[in-house]
C-alpha cells in the first residue's frame, strides 16, 4: 500500500484530501505537514476527524487522526502538495529528487510555457526544468500520459469547470473561439486564511465579481482549449479570444460556469441544434465516470462533496449562440478529488477508487 | 395627502411597498387587498409591522398595521398593482376608469408592441388600448413623461439592472449591439408562493441557471436598449443580438448583472479606454440620485434594502470587450422602490422622497 | 444480498437512504415508492443520482438510478418506511405480514404506551398490537434487542440528539431530572414539502423557536431518559420534568441541542467536576463508533453528511449546573444513517457498514 | 445641530452609526477616527456610502461620505466611542474632560462595581472614578437618568436581549431567580476583524456554542435583573442563579434569546397563566416604541436593520416554567440603534428620532 504525504495539510485542499483518502482502500497517509500547526495532532486542528478513530482498527488505517503534523514531509511513495505557487515548485523539486511521485495542487506546473507562467504569476519559476515532465492533470484528457508520469499538475478549480464544459465544442470545431466564461464560485475557493473578503458578515447575502483585470486561471483555460481543438482535429488558426470573469457567491462549495460562444455554420451553412450538440457532448464523455451530460440546467448542489461534474449544452435559438453550463464541487473535482483521481492513475488503480460518493443533497 | 391602495399586498413587492411607504411623508395607505388573506389585519400577516404602531401617532399614519385586508381596492388617488400579469391589466383598466393613477408592477404595460407581449406571455392582452398611454417606469429615462402620465409600467428586476448597466454604452454607440447578460438574482425575486424551487433546503448552498429557453425580461431589455441607442443619437441599424441568462443565487435579495459586449473602434480605429468609458458613464448618470458609477466591482450587499444601483464599466484589455457590472436590490430599485420613485414623479414630489435610506450593511 | 424497498423515497429521508445505501456493500434497493412521482425514474426526480450509473457495473448495483418509482412496495427482504405517522403504521403492518423486516422512520412505533402516542399524535393508533414487538432504534441503547427484532422504530432527530447527550448523566444519577433542552435544527428537518415556513426568503437569515405548546419528540425523550436512568441503576422516583424547545436555524442540516440540568451532590455533598463527568461520558460511549465525547464545544458542521454525534459535557461552575451540548446531522444520525445502522444490526452486519464517511467540511 | 464624532468608525458598530445617523434630522457627523484607515475617506472604506452624496445637498449633511478618517477625534458636542474595552475608557475620560458628551459602546462603564468589572475583564479599570457618573444605557429602564447624564454606557447585545426579555418577570416577582438564558447570535456580533471563527466557510451552515466558561455579558445581566427586581418592588433575597450560554448562528444579524425560569405560585398557591403574564408584559412595555410583546414566537428577521425588540412570554404548562423569547438586531437595538436612542435622550429629542425604520423583510 503506497505511503502518502500531504504537504500543507492545514489548507482546505489538505483537509479535503484527508476526508477523501480516509475512504480509500489503498493509500495510507503517513506524513502531514503544515507550518502553522507543527506539533499538533490532526484531530486537534480538525476535531471532526476524531470520528475516524473508530474505523481505524486496521493495521494500516488510511488516515490516522492522531498523526502529528510535521515541518517537513517524511519519505513516502506519493505526495500531495497543497502549498501556494512558487513554494510548491521548490517542494516538488525536492520530493521528485528523492523519488516521490507528486500530485501538485498549485499552479506551478500547469502551464507548459514558462514565459506565460512568469507573466501571470509575476515571479521567476523556481524549477523550470521540471515543467516538461509534468502532465496537466485533467484525467479526462491526459489519463494515458498521467499513468506514466511522476509529476501531475492538478488543474485549477475554475479551469476544470470551464475546460470540461468547452472541450467537446472546441474539439468538434462547432464554435468560434470567441468565448465568454462567467464563473460563480463558493467561498471555500479563497482558501482557509481569514481576510475581510472571506469574513462571514461581508460575503453572506452578497454577490460580486473579482479579478476583472484578469484571473490567472485564464492562462490554463486558453492552453487547454487550444490543445483540445488541435487533438480533436479542429486546430485554431489564431489564439482564442476568451473573457473569463469569476464571481463570488454566498455558499461554501461549488462552481458554476456559464459559457457563451457563437456557433459556426457547417459546410451547408446549417447551424447545429441543441440535440446534435448534446449528442456530441454525450459521445465525448461517454465513458467518463465523473462527467455527466444532462438535459436540464444543473445545480452546484448536485455535486456537493462529490467528484462529479454536470454539463448542460444548449443553443440560444434567438442568437445562435451555444451556452454551456458546467458545474462541480471546487474542493473535489476542482481540487482534491481530481488529485485522488490522478493518484489512482499514477498507481494503476481504477480511476474511481475511493471516489464513489454521490453528492450530499439536500 | 394622496390616498394609496396596494393591490395584492401579500406579495413581497406589496410588503416592500408597506416598508417603504411607512417612511414616506406624503402618501397614506388607506386600502390593501390580497385574496389569500381577506379579513386579516396587516400585522396578522406581517407581524413585524406591529412595530409601526408606536410611530403612528399622526392623524394620518402612512401605514397603519391595523388596516384590514380587503377583496377589492377602495377608491384612492393612487394604486400600486402587485398582481401577476393578465390579472394586473384587468385591475389597471378598472382603476384608471375610476380616476385612480396607477403604478403597475406587473409586465402588462411594459412592452409597447402588443404582438411582442403576446408572444412572450402566451395570452391575449386584456387591455391593449391602454398600452399607448403607459410609460415604461425607468425614471432615469422617462421622468418627464412619467410626470404627465396616469399609468406607469414599473420595470422588471433583471431588466432594470441590465438596462441601467448598458444604456450609456448604447446611447454613446461605443459597442456592437451583440451583448451577453449574465444575471444573478436572490431568491425573493421568485415571489412569496412556496415551491420546491424556492424551498430552503433545495436552494441554500446552490447556484443554477434558469429560463435557458428565453426569459421574458429579455423583451423589455431589447425594447429599451433600442430606444436608448436612438435617443442617444446612435440608432441601431438592426435589432440587437442579446443573450440574457438569469441565475438563482443563495441569497434573499440582490441582482448582479455582468454584461459583455465588443467595443467598436472610433473613426480613427482607436478603442475607448476604461477611463474614457467611465467618464462617459459618470456623465450619463451625473445627476441621478440612485445610480452610482464606481471604480471597483460592486457588491449586491451595498444595495441591501436601498433604492441604489451601482455600476462598474471596465475594458477587458486582452479582448477589447466592454464588461459592465450592475447591481441593485431586486425588491427596491428592481421593484417597489422604483415604484415609489415613480409615484413621487406622478405627484410632483422630489424623486427621492421616502427613499433616502442607505443599504443595510453588513 | 438482501433486497430493500424504500417507501416514500421522494422524501428527504428517502433521498438520504439512497445516498447512503449507494455506498453499502450488501443491501440492494429493488423497489421504491412515492405517490407524487409514480412512473418516474429515480434520476428524473433526483438528477444528481445519474452520477451513480458509472459505478453500477456490478451485477446488482446497490442503487440503480434508472429504477422506476412505483405505487406499492414490491416484495423485498427489508423495507425502510419514510411515510408520515399513521400512514406508516398501516404500511408497516402490511409489510410485516408478508415477512418483510422493517425500519420505520416515522413516530408510530417509538412510544411503548399507546395512550401517550394518541395524546401526542391526536389520532387512534392504526396498529397498536405491533407496538410491543417494536424496538426503539437507538443502537447505542438497544442493539441486542434490535438484532432479534423485525420492526425497528427509528428515533426522531431532536430526540436522538438530546437522548444521546443526556443518557450518561441519567444513567449515572448525577443530575436532578429537571432538564431544559434548547434544540436548534437545520431546515431540512421540516421535510421536502414546500411551505411558507420553509420558503427560502422567509427562513434565510432568521432564527425562531417553534412548537412552544409542546413538540412531539418530547414524549420519546421522556420515555428513553426514564429507561436510561433505570437501566443505569438510578431509577427516577418521579417522572422527569423536561422542557424541550426546538428552534429553526438558517442552515440545511444539523441539530445542536444544549441541555441544562442541576447537578446532584454525592453522598459527601461534593459536586462532580467537569473532568469527572467527561470521564463518565467517555466510559459510557467508550466502544461506540458514532458517538464522540469531545473537550470543546462541538459544531454541527463537523457532522455534515456523516453518521457521527459529538457530545460535550461541562459544568457551569457559577451555578453547579451541568451543560451538555450534543450535535449530529438530522438526516443521517438523526434519521437515515441511524436507519442503516439499524438495518446492519437486523442482518448481523458490522454496525458501521456503509457508514464510514466523515463529515464534509468545510 | 449638535456635532458628532464616531471613534473607531471602521468597526461594524461605527458603520451602523453612519447608516442610522444619515437618516437623523439633528446630529451632524463632523469627525470620524479609525486607526487602520487614517487618511482615507469614508466612501473609500465603505463604498456603499457614496450613495449618500446625492442626498447631501443640505448645508450640513448628517453624514458626508467624503469625510476623511482621522487619528484623533476633533472637538464635537457628542461622541460615540466604538473602541474595545480599556481603550474605550481612556478615550472616554479624555472626551469628557473636554466637555463632550459620550455614548460608549464598550463594556467599560456598564458595571457599577469595579471589582466585578476587573474580575470579568482581567485588567485594571483605566478610569474607575467615572463609573459613578455613567448610566447604563437601556432607555426602557433609565431614560430619566440618561437625560441628565454626560456618559452613557451602551448595553451589550446579548445583555439587551435577555434583560428586556426578563425584566417584567423579575420586576413582578413571578419567577424564581434561577434562570437559563440560551442566546443565539448572528456573526456580525463578533466584529469586523477577520478570524477563523468568522471565516465564511467555517461558520456557514454551522451552529455552535461558545464562551461556555462564562461570557462577560452575564455580569451586566445579573446587575440589571437585580436592579429590575428591586425597582419593581420584588427585591431578590440572594443573587440570582443565572446560566447564560451564547451560540453562533449562520446569519449576519439578529439575536434570539430563549429564557427559562420556574414560575412562583402566588399567595394562593396558584400559578400565573400565559394570559396573565402576557398582560403583565404588555403593561410593562405599554408606552415603549421599540419593545413589542407579541402573541407568537418572534423571528429575528422581523428586526433586521431596525431598532425593534419583540418579546414572547409563554408558560410551559407541563412544567410550570416560564419561557420568554426575546429578539432584536444585535447591531441596532443591540448596539448602534440603542446608542442613537440614548443620544436622542441626551439632547432632549424624541427618543425615536431617526429610528423609525421597520425591519427589512424578507
Amino acid at each position: 500500500m503506497p505511503s502518502v504525504s500531504i504537504v500543507n495539510v492545514t489548507s482546505y485542499t489538505g483537509l479535503e484530501l484527508l476526508r477523501l483518502l480516509s475512504q480509500h482502500p489503498q493509500f495510507v497517509v503517513t506524513s502531514v505537514t503544515g507550518r502553522s500547526a507543527v506539533g499538533k495532532r490532526l484531530d486537534e486542528v480538525f476535531p471532526q476527524l476524531s470520528s475516524l478513530l473508530a474505523f481505524n482498527q486496521a493495521a494500516t488505517p488510511a488516515v490516522n487522526p492522531k498523526l502529528v503534523i510535521g515541518e517537513e514531509p517524511a519519505q513516502t511513495d506519493l505526495a500531495f502538495v497543497c502549498l501556494p505557487h512558487a513554494a510548491a515548485a521548490e517542494m516538488v523539486a525536492h520530493l521528485l529528487k528523492r523519488g516521490t511521485r507528486v500530485v501538485d495542487l498549485s499552479a506551478d506546473f500547469r502551464l507548459y510555457d514558462v514565459a506565460v507562467y512568469e507573466e501571470w504569476y509575476k515571479h521567476v519559476h523556481p524549477a523550470p526544468a521540471l515543467i516538461e515532465d509534468a502532465v496537466y492533470g485533467l484525467c479526462e484528457r491526459y489519463r494515458e500520459r498521467i499513468r506514466k508520469s511522476s509529476l501531475v499538475a492538478n488543474p485549477g478549480c475554475h479551469s476544470s469547470t470551464a475546460i470540461l464544459g468547452l472541450l467537446p465544442a472546441f474539439a468538434a470545431g462547432i464554435i468560434n473561439p470567441d468565448v465568454i466564461i462567467d464563473s460563480k464560485t463558493g467561498i471555500s475557493g479563497a482558501g482557509r486564511s481569514p481576510s475581510l473578503k472571506t469574513h462571514y458578515a461581508e460575503v453572506n447575502e452578497d454577490m460580486s465579481a473579482y479579478s476583472l483585470e484578469g484571473h490567472r486561471h485564464l492562462a490554463e483555460i486558453v492552453q487547454e482549449l487550444i490543445a483540445g481543438a488541435k487533438d480533436g482535429g479542429h486546430p485554431l488558426s489564431a489564439p482564442p479570444r476568451i473573457t473569463f470573469i469569476p464571481h463570488l457567491a454566498p455558499m461554501t462549495r461549488g462552481i458554476l460556469a456559464t459559457c457563451y460562444a457563437d456557433l459556426k455554420p457547417d459546410a451547408q451553412q446549417r447551424m447545429p441544434t441543441t440535440a446534435e450538440i448534446r449528442a456530441l457532448y454525450e459521445e465525448y464523455y461517454a465513458n467518463e465516470p465523473f462527467v455527466h451530460v444532462v438535459d436540464q440546467p444543473p445545480h452546484t448542489k448536485w455535486t456537493y462533496g462529490s467528484n462529479h461534474c454536470f454539463i448542460y449544452p444548449v443553443v440560444d435559438v434567438r442568437t445562435q449562440r451555444l451556452i454551456v453550463i458546467s458545474c462541480l464541487d471546487n474542493l473535489v473535482k476542482g481540487a482534491s478529488g481530481q488529485a485522488v483521481q490522478n493518484a489512482n492513475l499514477l498507481y494503476g488503480y481504477p480511476e474511481t477508487m475511493g471516489l464513489s460518493i454521490v453528492g450530499v443533497n439536500p
